[in-house]
């Protein structure tokens, strides 16, 4: 069939499928974008009432500031890109990075903390499967240059905050401290490059493989003890079965404070998990995820932790801690739980019906858009069950009803769009009614 | 110097100037984002006072979506890149062409007329310069599938009640119609291929490049009335010299029925331009520019029209018309207008001093943000007048200021941080107190 002229040969086919949504991304339709802006305007009053304040960083960034910490590797997984000018350019894979590359650049002068948040796509090139897109959408927030105590506490605080704010109400919180396994690193035959390996293996739950690994580097004896801490989960108690593996260590004690600190702030859900380790590369302390276990496989909607990215950017060393979470997986969650989001559409669908009605039409519904009243009006010139069938689906709460009959007598007919019930009323009395409803609303 | 090792040769250059914003980009700190967002939330619900409902599309799309209609040149200025699978892909410069492959793809059923509006980063590759940059922030409406004069009109008065709601106040609309040239092109000796390039010429107001045009074709004696008539501005009465010079042609009998539409909705700022023909080569009809003339050189603020892409793409033809406008511009002009933008921080922020009063200002700040008052907590072991000096700062509203004398007596003191004055208030009432400062603010 090569360089045939059959149907699906070059070059219709590329044709046909050219102008379809890029592979991995979405269009999202209006039902599905209002689940969206509820969520993401939930979570950015989240932020705001504990001062984070919303910042916006550039879709792309040098290469270079993804590539810094995580190795080329990462490459293969992001959308990278040469510019115009032969730089290396790469579609955020994550806004962390970004938001220390601003701080570097624009804020180190300003007072600390500084406490941010963002929403945004982000971007990562990968097979396309259920709940994971090549454009996806974060919230996050970042606590810079103020003491790790104090930030863990206010970001884990943020992030339960936050979904709690959109009713996920089986928070499970997931703190670990990834000090604990460096410094029992530190006093095994591992070498320090063997490291990343072997949280690698604890992240992944993949004990066989840290075995493994262990056993490379001649120190077999030492996998169970980290097996055995990487599973210990449960309250604060489990603190005191820690340091029986690990010893007393800093980031025991630490551990110990942060859910003092966190029990006074009154964030419930708490527990421990010392096998989170995280999969990014920057992480320097404290580590946590957040589940939300009704989700089933895809129960984990928050992760986060203390880091340290300024000085890989050429910068001083400040004192960072985040989290992200991903928009999709939280309408997901609310999908799931069966939460009722709010699609309704405009207060009122004026109907003029004949030519007569066209003007006062046009002047009702100017009238009511000036009072701050959503409104629209039939231009399709359907009939009045058509007109109505439409109002419907755009999910409007009333119609008002235009007739030529009804006009003479200065008179509309407001017909409720959820019982059915019609009510005649005066033209000039219907921006009064419709206050009224909406006082009811409100109330 | 080459392969010297002076502070600014290779391989120390790069690594200085890479975790630099990508050059055309920004970032939006916290206060210009501040003024972003209201701007954005401001357009969003004029969008759906109006019944539109707001979509999102890919950053991306494939590179045809957008040189189907505009030609390969337009390459030259886009962000265009291959992913791994060998396909060409285009940081998207507008979001018409989007919206047209959506209604396409998934749309074709829904009941018509579809309304949406949009908010999202477009990407042109150009020389940075004064309020234009690679990566810009643009809103725009679309209506598919309505008669051409009902959505024409109501999207001129969207744009302009958006515009009005942002508190710009002095705008000049000026609409044209496309169809006239292109009726009077019919009549001269230019063959269709000849249009562009006389209409991109009337656009940029070059006269002098449009006669030689014409000369070019053999038909120099028709340049002089296509100059009169793109230089006719003023009300509606300069349709009837349009039609002098144009004669009477089904687009200024359109004009007319436009502009008694437009006046019915209440809309002001209505002029006639018929030198209006926008840069992008799918507009058909009617087409119009929004001007913010206190702006100066940059006082267009809103520009669209009717067009007709879903055909190029593959689709039913399908009437179709919008605007776009850039957001940038839009923050630029209410920051010239002297606009006071919200920039409030939090509603409290709790300063401890000393230890013992670190328990019960973490209770506060809680029970605060549990009542929906924003609230923050002084992280930073400040004395009393730097922890205030960061508060101001951060412009909060109030500081509430817990010392262990005071603590004691189950006392706090209130700090108006507008006035200074200071208040001793028991601390079972701070949130009373609080709701009530919160009331009168709502009043």
């Amino acid at each position: 069939m090569r360089g045939g002229k059959g149907i699906l040969s070059w070059p219709l086919w590329p044709f046909v499928t050219e102008y379809q949504v890029p592979r991995g991304t979405r269009d999202l339709l209006p039902e599905t974008m209002a689940k969206y802006a509820l969520v993401e305007r939930k979570l950015g009053e989240a932020a705001r009432l504990f001062g984070f304040r919303d910042i916006r960083t550039p879709m792309f960034e040098a290469t270079e500031l993804f590539t810094a910490r995580s190795g080329e590797g990462i490459i293969e997984e992001m959308y990278v890109f040469e510019d115009k000018g032969g730089r290396s350019m790469t579609l955020r894979p994550e806004i962390t990075a970004s938001v220390v590359r601003m701080y570097i650049n624009e804020m180190t002068k300003s007072p600390k903390p500084i406490k941010v948040s963002y929403l945004g796509s982000c971007f990562r090139y990968e097979k396309p499967q259920t709940g994971r897109f090549r454009e996806f959408f974060q919230f996050g927030a970042e606590i810079l240059g103020a003491p790790a105590l104090e930030s863990d506490a206010e970001i884990i605080a943020l992030a339960s905050n936050a979904l709690s704010s959109l009713g996920i109400s089986d928070l499970v919180i997931r703190i670990g401290q990834i000090g604990i396994m460096r410094q029992m690193l530190q006093s095994t035959r591992i070498p320090k490059e063997g490291w990343p390996a072997i949280l690698h293996s604890i992240d992944k739950k993949e004990f066989g493989q840290m075995e493994a690994t262990f056993e490379d580097y001649g120190d077999s004896s030492s996998s169970d003890r980290f097996s055995a801490l990487a599973e210990l989960k449960g309250g604060r108690e489990v603190l005191a079965e820690a340091r029986e593996i690990a010893g007393e260590t800093d980031a025991l004690v630490y551990l110990s404070s942060l859910f003092d600190r966190l029990e006074k702030m009154g964030v419930k859900g708490l527990t421990v998990d010392l096998g989170v380790v995280r999969g990014l590369d920057y992480y320097t302390g404290m580590v946590f995820e957040v589940d939300s276990p009704s989700l089933g496989a895809e129960k984990q909607v928050c992760g986060g932790g203390a880091y340290s990215l300024a000085e890989v950017f050429g910068g001083e060393p400040i004192p960072s801690t985040g989290f992200a979470m991903g928009v999709d997986r939280l309408v997901l969650a609310l999908e799931r739980q069966g939460y009722e989001f709010d699609l309704s559409g405009v207060w009122a669908y004026v109907i003029p019906l004949g030519e007569k009605a066209v003007s006062p039409a046009l002047s009702l519904v100017a009238e009511m858009r000036k009072a701050g009243m959503s409104a629209d009006i039939e231009i399709m010139g359907r009939n009045l069950s058509k007109a109505l069938a439409y109002a419907d689906v755009c999910k409007a709460r009333y119609a008002i009803i235009l007739g030529e009959r009804d006009l003479a007598a200065g008179n509309a007919t407001i017909r409720d769009l959820k019982t059915g019930d019609q009510q005649p009323t005066k033209l000039t009395d219907i921006i009064k009614v419709f206050k009224a409803f909406r006082q009811h609303v409100k109330e």
